[in-house]
């Protein structure tokens, strides 16, 4: 397995474009990723019951199974905005199917950013003209132009071999496991049916993306795209599986890495649990604690605000057995502290350099979340982010 | 009713003391609330499943409904501490016991702070001795030793003709619906068999404490505890009630207001609801938003903030049914933005006012919860405290 660059273009077949329409300020703020021929689509998106219009038509039009390009902005997110935002979607489908010469069903649509205002259609309707002579082979502009207070593009692209998948997405506040503030794109030329897609997905997406939390808000616009052109022929499942494991992951972690005001990025591995689901919990709830998230923004491994974490998650465990480990180093044993090199600790997490292993000693099962620290800047982003 | 003062010291046969023993550096850190005689009691206590021995053995103690004293400190938690740690907080009460001449069983022990750490017992021990001459009927000293990261003393007193009420809370971070970081204290002199002021005070708790959030981290030590000494004969239920419900929701604002670095009071009534468990899980979910906390912090009426976090809520509604107002003023019709006079909210924002109204237009249920707004100083607070 290589790492490879261009991202989602890194497929054959696959071209896009990012550029500044005027839905911001001066940010690239609206994208296209383009395939030469119709592929096998699937979608994962949020749980919020709030959901955004472009989440909704999308869903929809991806019952078939079937899609060749994918209109974003960034922004805007259409949510919360009626019938007329629905329309808006449609619209946004519409145009892109006229530019691309494809039938607007199989034009999927994302938007991201401020909730509650409508899209300028105007803009949009004079951004896309002529966009199909813009598009490149080379991902950069659209992994920019799908950014909202991002610091850093995320993608990243690997050859298999045999076949490529590549990704990119953005994602930074707003953001919890079931999907968080999030897009994510995903290409290949393997060769895999809607159906297959759709679980190997959910089955990354449920390991990677929906494992990550910054502030616990599940967004109304989140979903990860992928699409299969088919160009390299039939693969095996279990590998293609790994890859899109791999790339998901990947992602997922520059999106914990790069959450609004983080300084620091943090795994927390549960392992020993009676079962995935309690070891997910507590994962989950550690990761998500804003005591937590302060303490290792000020270097201190407080292992106490672990338990009281722990103790909020509703996962079965016996306080007595908890093992916890901070940076390779035993703090907890048997629920209860012992002495450790603190100063050693400390200087670990002002590298920037988070584990923890929370040791259950019940079962079998393990899972890990990713995060990261509070700081803050990230108040700051957003009480200055207004409406 | 009328508002009296000294606290929990204002009903008649409870004294009270408060000072610094030696746990924290120089702020009061040790408290005993003593009645003259021996009281009907109730508690309610912590949902975290990590629970302080203080928790345990002050839930055990209760089983018979009698209490006639309460130890408590601040500084140290007593929680994660293992059977040494029960067997402190068995020996604070035994100290306490000998030195009020009360059967240990009926002496209360609370403790908040650091988790993970012990008790100091010599400290307790050197503290509490001859600590009965020591009492006096103003509940001020001790209403200040409790505290934590407070920055004020929370206390209230009620004399309703018939009868009295007083209470003394803590509680600054670590807060969250189901018991909060937060200790709270209350005396009466009505005659109110045990399970009678149990059901009376998890009713008053389920409407004030339990609709606090600062942080959303339920801790491992909360706990309100009731004694009421009959003093001042039978009372009628209802009235009673109407005066705990006061004095909770009381204490329960004085909690939110002082949140760490909170620098505004949030209200989030939740009307049209289809059942007050629907109402109820929306105004949490709102109050308990870090990105609806950081844009109040910023004076920005922010509705998509507050759709994002009803969508997270689990409830029932919909969406293009909801009307939302921001301190009086109509701002969301039918799930979809309005105009209004944004400056006018956004100066209300600014005196310290967030009143935010919600309808449903489902049904007749409704449920309020009380919150504060986040700064940069809850991180400050949080990263600068070490472990």
């Amino acid at each position: 397995m290589k790492l490879i660059k261009n991202g989602i273009c890194a497929v054959d077949g696959f071209e896009a474009v990012g550029k500044h329409i005027g839905i911001k300020k001066v940010k690239k703020d609206f994208a296209v990723i383009y395939s030469d021929r119709l592929c096998s689509a699937a979608g994962v998106f949020t749980s919020n019951k709030v959901k955004g219009a472009p989440v909704v038509l999308t869903q929809k039009y991806l019952k078939d199974g079937k899609a060749q390009a994918i209109v974003i902005n960034s922004g805007i997110s259409n949510v919360a905005t009626g019938k007329k935002g629905y329309e808006d979607a449609v619209k946004m489908s519409k145009l892109g199917g006229v530019e691309l010469d494809v039938d607007n069903e199989n034009v999927l649509v994302a938007s991201t950013g401020l909730i509650g205002a409508y899209l300028p259609m105007d803009k949009i309707e004079w951004g896309i003209k002529g966009v199909k002579d813009e598009l490149v082979g080379d991902g950069s502009d659209a992994s920019e132009a799908i950014l909202t207070t991002d610091k850093v593009v995320k993608e990243i692209a690997v050859d298999f071999g045999g076949f490529k998948v590549g990704g990119i997405a953005k994602g930074s506040g707003m953001i919890h496991p079931n999907m968080a503030t999030m897009l994510g794109f995903i290409t290949t030329d393997a060769k895999i049916s809607a159906g297959n897609l759709k679980k190997m997905l959910k089955r990354a997406v449920d390991k990677s993306f929906n494992m990550v939390s910054v502030d616990m808000q599940t967004s109304t616009s989140d979903m990860v795209l992928i699409m299969a052109n088919g160009n390299a022929g039939e693969v095996s499942e279990g590998k293609f599986q790994d890859v899109l494991d791999f790339v998901c992951l990947d992602l997922a972690k520059k999106i914990a890495k790069d959450g609004e005001g983080a300084t620091k990025l943090i795994e927390v591995n549960v392992k020993g649990g009676p079962s995935t689901q309690d070891a997910k919990k507590i994962a989950k709830s550690i990761v998500s604690s804003d005591l937590f998230k302060c303490a290792v923004y000020g270097n201190d491994p407080n292992w106490g605000r672990i338990m009281c974490a722990i103790g909020n998650s509703k996962a079965e465990f016996s306080e007595e057995k908890i093992d916890i480990y901070f940076n390779g180093v035993k703090i907890v044993n048997g629920g209860v502290g012992v002495d450790f090199k603190k100063e050693k600790v400390i200087n670990s997490l002002k590298k920037g350099e988070v584990k923890v292993i929370i040791d259950l000693n019940e079962g079998r099962f393990e899972a890990t979340a990713y995060g990261c620290d509070m700081s803050e800047e990230y108040v700051k982003i957003n009480a200055d982010y207004h409406s």
